[in-house]
């Protein structure tokens, strides 16, 4: 199974510390060896990063491990390959430019018999489900709004088309304008937010715990999805079956 | 001025010899300190490497000296901004996806007059010039051929296009989909190619050298093009003011 990381935060904050633990599942605590990939928005501009080496190899994961980048929307995925071969153009996340903005994409799941058309201009470059079902949302998006909709208008959209999608597999999803943080989950996916007063965390998956009170303002906030929870001591809630929820500003929208 | 650089070889080569010449221009030897970036095709699949950092300092640009990626089609560019602000948006080289392949694209000019309209589905990200003749460029591309066309079609579109645009300003581009590289100038590109027999080349900008016969083989085929000749012992041949040509295979052809 793939593993999705994502975060959004009001203030650019480094990933280092969850992207640590994260990587680890890419062959040491997890198997999870077919490539990864993050993507960073930063003030719309992205920098993505992908690698078909396993993460705790990649010399291009261990740049991100060692420069703190920081970002407001951050999504990262290690691959476990079940359809689409090892190749450099299946690895998630997915990208597409639409009204002026990049929209990142990541997917873990198989969606083995939902094919739908692409009439449109939106069509993969590799030959994974996933980026498949990323150009059919781009497509369905655009048909469904003139220009650039509200992030509430966005989520309604979202969510009709994600319940279309889920009944055809596993479908649990990341994606992101540089503006909000949609997650989606039929089977996993739990989030953390953090904010003041802040504490210490320690991460599930090696020896290394962080104290974020002392990295941080009191205005901080911070979400985080993740496929599997990241820290033994912080509260994680898990998606139910179904459920698609926004984030904005380092806090889960009631929309 | 902002710096091209450009590589197509017939067989996945490593760029790091001419990058590491042609990144001393971002702030030793030359003026372009307002950003880089770097994409590298990889078997259809592309990694770019953006950075508003100089690239002789930036920690990106230091994976790419050390990290020695092995791509047929690269494109690179050091950006001295004329046009739009110094971010991470504005970092040439762009990408686009049209007919299931990565379009890269990278500029070095100015086109203060020409902002086309953009009807199509192809919209600028940051907001340079550069980006939004791109996006035309892609517009254009797209509305002239029903499916992928071939490299021959392509040249035939890119040159009418490129005449359109050359009289509103400095019109240097670099151009790949991943199959070839398309490279336009209407005042400083120059290209070699590199065969059989290999011999040594010393860099321009810095006191490197080179014997291409130790890490070759016979049937090696390199082109590069810059804006600038990158060593001093190699032949380069200067583009005519409004010339297009075509790289496939590391050789030009003859379209």
């Amino acid at each position: 199974m793939c593993q999705l990381l994502g975060m959004n935060c009001n203030t650019p904050t480094d990933i280092n510390f969850s992207f640590s633990g994260f990587s680890q599942r890419a062959g040491n605590t997890d198997h999870h060896s077919d490539g990864w990939g993050i993507a960073f928005f930063e003030e719309g501009g992205l920098r993505l990063l992908v690698d078909h080496q396993p993460a705790v190899q990649s010399p291009v994961a261990e740049l991100v491990r060692r420069y703190p980048i920081h970002s407001r929307n951050v999504i990262a995925h290690i691959r476990k390959a079940t359809q689409g071969q090892v190749m450099l153009q299946n690895c998630h996340p997915f990208v597409r430019e639409l009204w002026g903005k990049n929209w990142v994409f990541a997917h873990n799941g198989d969606l083995k018999d939902f094919r739908p058309r692409l009439h449109s201009h939106f069509h993969p470059v590799g030959d994974t489900d996933s980026e498949h079902v990323f150009c059919w949302l781009m497509q369905e998006l655009w048909k469904s709004h003139a220009g650039t909709p509200s992030i509430a208008e966005l989520t309604h959209t979202l969510r009709e088309l994600a319940a279309q999608i889920a009944p055809h597999g596993t479908f649990n999803f990341l994606l992101s304008n540089g503006d909000a943080l949609w997650a989606h989950a039929n089977t996993f996916l739990c989030y953390t937010e953090r904010a003041h007063p802040f504490s210490q965390a320690q991460l599930s998956d090696e020896d290394l715990s962080i104290d974020f009170a002392t990295c941080t303002t009191p205005q901080d906030r911070v979400a985080v999805v993740v496929t599997a929870p990241l820290t033994t001591n912080e509260q994680w809630t898990a998606f139910q079956p179904g459920e698609l929820m926004v984030f904005a500003d380092g806090r889960r929208l009631a929309l």
